[in-house]
């Protein structure tokens, strides 16, 4: 089974240095001063001793047990080193060296090289050009990083070295211990979906964090997202997210992008915490490591001053949080043990002039009322007492308690010792107050994903794949989708104002008039559109003008859709697309000719279970319309549940189909169905540039 | 002129206290501890020596020069002790007891009374219930806070106490110099407007920042707040902003809220800068004070390491801000001088071996690229050289030239001294990259701010104000609007279907037929609404749909709006309301009858200037479909921008109005008009709950 962190017996350290400026020194070094108890063997031809280890000339030489390689030599003589160790059976390494793919050609031929021996001896290597890993437990600490955080419960994997080496130093700054850190490199072997795995079996993380700029493989990665996120709380930072951080990124990492939209869908499906920022990956790690997830969303803030809690309520509420009303028997509680000038409804101002016991009996109390899922205990600087004694207090109430309490014990020059205490009593603090709300909204999500349902996609068998693929051969999308049983309006195409007469007689009036061609990707912008035409006079005033809106060659046909009108719904949209890394995503929001101005368009993973269908279509205002708006009849939502799976399925089974949108789907009232008026597509064979059409307006 | 930070030449201590627990004692040491030069005299009964300063029994036997009194006895005796000071000649006085407003109904009448005696002998004071003000140039510190941040460019003013000490004390920790800081309490006399204006008058601030939970004013405060923006960069923090924020405030400081929308109007008008935490707050200031605003939105960085870059160029696009391209011959210069491997494109990567004098040499070309309009410039931990040396070099590197640098020299454990010599060069340091984005972009919006056109708000002389008078005491809101100039389309009132079918081949069809009546809010969703009625047959068929909508008693007589119906054109919602705080505002946006699902709505403050007009029409999606949307025809927005104008000079003439909306407002193509099409509105003298109409659908 993969392991990186597996507790070598012996580690050689291949270019170890004697230069304390050099990485091979810095490795040595940290594998002796952080700790580790097996043997430690440096490689170096020309020493005889470093720290008061004994060289070896090669690591042939190296005596037994010896199971893990720390490779820090030129680029160039890598892959000899590598074979040499798997000669002398070595099965893991850590190759720090760099100069492979980052830097060009010729350095991804080294790099293939490299790969080749991995290969071959079926080694586990970390890297290259990677910063290596540290294990605080055992420990282990093969990184040439100065300083190792304490160890902790907070797992970290990262694509990038330097945020390694950040994180350490703010680890050390703030107190906060670590389980295992590694630094992926380029990921020769090893990579971002098994590192994270390992890290999750690791009985010593709580929670894993990770900063990632691509993934290897986005469905694998999805599976054990999952599969992390049921164990354990998984916090992402994703690195990229825009046109030049998706460029910056190619060019960091080479890493195959994939669309942010997906991504964030990706994490959401699979219960992943994305994080904004650096800060907020780690405020959310703490408090997910240390306290327990709240039961809901009701807040209680306890201070000893106005203005901040007014700040932490205002970013509480932004957050999605609520303020909790306190029962009439916590209020009277108060109110005879706090000064009478003490504000005893949420925010609890104990007022500046109390100390850390009316704290005690405050916290206490909001910690026993059922009203109150989480605590913030704000202090705002004064000269009563020592910030440290209130940490003290905060920190022993909280542990009689079940829910979790976030501090915010604020400034800067005269708190450290109380945030040490916090940091001991497993207490998160926060400087400022405001950053609670996104903590605390953080772990409310990971509770209700936790507990929300899980059941399978539904498969529709109904759907004949003989039709469908033919329709996805002729790029007959309108075809296509009722292969799927998502059934267009009433419709026929005519070559004639006569033929459109006696269409439109058949279909019943109202009708749409629609220009018939591949060509036209905004129909409406040319004027091939005409809506709601009531009888045949109206057909007749409009048919020319519709033919006229496009000019053909002279010879070629020009042919009308008559579709017949519906009216007295709604217009939402539901398309598919292909991501590069993620494959087949789902799409759902407002729709009509204003859907790039609306914005309403939310992205999903297919396929999609009845559950997830719901979310993605409760999460836009189209959804909301879909209930019933204003008084309006409620639509047919859960037509519209079924036919959103449908199409789902749909980009499961041919992922050939890079774009598929119907555009509007038009929802009518409960009960009486839904339609696709008009439908795009485009696959892969075509050239991307060309927007094939069947129905569209 | 009023100035509470005149430069007192004695100080009186009234409630001095030789108990260092004593609020009396700690303002005592502070005067004594932190440099006040004037006389400094405590006022105590039961003393003879305080701190070695002679005591007072009476603020009466204190000797010339006395011009200050800093107040610190209980409340019962503040009047009478206002009272000596004002018999005494002294014109200042700094209120520090609680016990006033604060607490309840005796408090109230207690604050009263300091009310009449600070009347009567005209004082100028700040409180009751501070925690008083420091002047760190001078110096003067009449606070009893332990610490005093060092003599700086940034003043503060805050109407929460524990906002000042928890602001003195991270400044303590960050090292960030503070110029004037002002705690306001309960305001009886120096109110936040007053004191801000104070602030900006001080030549050593350059900066102005203040915590506000309400204002007293709220045109004298934006009258202020213009002002101090065009000399210097006003940063406001708004305490207060969701429905549980406006209460805690209410119980707060009993502060008039008035709305959080009117107040980022009133800010954005004045060219405040709104931070949303007080971190933000206090990062914009250090940048605003210490470095020169950026020439435009395009900003490079400089890192060492992939990955903070990425992270740092995500957030600065998600800020509005641009990734520079260099210029070809930065690029090659940079080629020349960095390692291979290092990244010469932005974010420029000097890689992780690179030392200060890279950073040099690539700051230097950066900031003389004229691409490029501020740097950021990121080190990650790392051991090669001390991050010391690294200020250095940016701060001396940056004084060459005149465009912003931030810095972020990350990590917490090994970078004190990096950041003590940044702040000492006037860099601002940010832990985390992504930080700086916020920072950037607030300079950016400043100098936009100080470069965008001024003019006076236009105003409208065609208006009837005797028919508009009339139409406001019959609460006939389409009058009303016809008065200002802004035609409503053809339509008359019928009785009979008989009459409708008149009055609708008058108009010419199509048309709209509406219940007409006060009470129906909603008449869309009762039923009492047809659109496009096409023909003398439709009209027929739908009259009495839209008379049985309403249930009336017997005998009352329902009557029907025929309405000229518009087509091909689009709705948008154009609005005035009236704000507790800032009176008069003007909203628009998106109309129809999504307005409340849609929330595309902008509010500005009345009047309006033409350039304001097109700022509140451009920021939302109403606005960019009015310039044409998807090839369909640009609307009529010359007219869109004089109606706005207008409704905002009505919403200054009739302040008696709390409400009136047309929605729609139907906007033809450009050349054609709008038309109020329908109008709701409410007056003052009508009860809250009822909301009078006369063309609402």
């Amino acid at each position: 089974m993969f392991d990186p962190f597996f507790h070598p017996e012996g580690v050689a350290v291949i270019g170890a240095s004697r230069n304390p400026h050099k990485l091979g020194f810095g490795v040595l070094r940290n594998l002796v001063d952080y700790g580790y108890r097996g043997g430690i063997y440096p490689v170096n031809r020309s020493a005889t001793e470093i720290l008061g280890k004994r060289c070896y000339s090669t690591v042939t030489d190296v005596p037994d047990p010896v199971d893990l390689a720390v490779v820090v030599v030129p680029a160039k003589a890598v892959a000899a080193t590598l074979e040499e160790c798997g000669e002398r059976g070595i099965g893991h390494a850590v190759i720090v060296s760099g100069g492979f793919g980052e830097t060009g050609e010729e350095g991804r031929q080294r790099e293939e090289q490299v790969k080749r021996v991995v290969d071959a001896y079926g080694m586990q290597v970390i890297g290259p050009n990677c910063i290596g890993t540290i294990d605080t437990h055992t420990p282990v600490n093969t990184t040439f990083v100065t300083g190792m955080p304490e160890a902790g419960e907070i797992g970290f994997s990262s694509q990038s070295g330097a945020m390694v080496a950040a994180v350490i130093d703010w680890a050390l700054g703030a107190g906060v211990g670590f389980s295992r850190i590694a630094s992926l490199g380029n990921q020769v072997d090893v990579n971002e979906t098994q590192m994270i795995e390992a890290i999750r079996k690791d009985p010593q993380t709580a929670v894993i964090t990770a900063y990632i700029e691509g993934v290897s493989d986005g469905r694998s990665f999805m599976d054990m997202a999952q599969q992390t996120s049921r164990e354990k709380p998984f916090v992402v930072l994703k690195g990229g997210h825009g046109e030049r951080g998706s460029e910056a990124v190619a060019s960091h990492t080479g890493a195959l992008a994939g669309s942010f939209e997906a991504y964030k869908a990706a994490f959401e499906r699979s219960g992943v915490l994305r994080a904004d920022t650096m800060e907020e990956m780690f405020d959310w790690a703490r408090a997910l490591a240390w306290q327990p997830l709240p039961e809901g969303r009701n807040v209680a803030v306890l201070t000893n001053a106005g203005g901040p809690a007014i700040l932490a309520v205002d970013a509480l509420e932004e957050a999605g949080l609520r303020i909790a009303s306190l029962s009439e028997s916590t209020r009277s509680y108060l109110r005879e043990r706090l000064p009478a000038a003490a504000s005893i409804n949420n925010p609890v101002d104990v007022l500046a002039g109390s100390g850390p016991g009316s704290y005690a009996v405050a916290l206490d109390a909001l910690l026993t009322d059922p009203t109150v899922d989480a605590v913030l205990v704000i202090q705002a600087p004064q000269d009563w007492f020592l910030p440290a004694s209130l940490a003290e207090v905060v920190g022993d109430v909280a542990t009689s308690h079940n829910k979790p309490v976030i501090a915010s014990i604020m400034g800067k020059a005269s708190v450290d010792d109380a945030l040490s205490i916090l940091h001991k009593r497993k207490i998160p603090n926060v400087t400022f107050p405001e950053r609670a709300a996104s903590v605390l909204a953080a772990m409310v999500k990971r509770r209700e994903w936790l507990t929300r349902k899980v059941d399978s996609a539904a498969t529709f068998t109904d759907i004949d794949r003989e039709v469908a693929d033919a329709a996805v051969a002729a790029e007959a999308w309108g075809d296509l989708v009722e292969a799927y049983g998502i059934p267009l309006p009433s419709q026929q195409v005519a070559s004639t104002l006569e033929e459109a007469v006696e269409i439109a007689g058949e279909i019943g009036y109202p009708v749409a008039l629609k220009i018939w061609d591949d060509e036209v990707v905004h129909k409406t912008e040319v004027g091939g559109v005409r809506l709601n035409i009531r009888n045949e006079k109206e057909l007749k005033e409009n048919y020319r003008a519709v033919v006229d809106a496009l000019e053909l060659p002279a010879g070629v046909e020009k042919k009308v859709l008559v579709q017949r009108m519906l009216e007295g719904g709604y217009e939402v949209i539901v398309g598919i697309r292909q991501d590069a890394q993620f494959g087949p995503l789902i799409l759902f929001g407002s729709g009509g000719v204003d859907v790039e101005l609306l914005r309403d368009v939310e992205t999903g993973i297919a396929p999609l279970n009845r559950y997830r269908a719901e979310e993605l279509i409760d999460a836009t205002r189209a959804g909301v319309k879909l209930r019933g708006w204003r008084n309006q009849p409620e639509a047919d939502r859960e037509t519209v549940i079924e036919y959103l799976q449908r199409m789902a399925q749909l980009a499961v089974d041919y992922p050939s189909i890079t774009e598929l949108e119907i555009n509007p789907l038009y929802v009518l009232p409960k009960g009486e169905g839904a339609f696709a008026v008009d439908i795009r597509g485009s696959a892969a064979e075509t050239k991307a540039e060309r927007k094939t059409a069947d129905l569209e307006g």
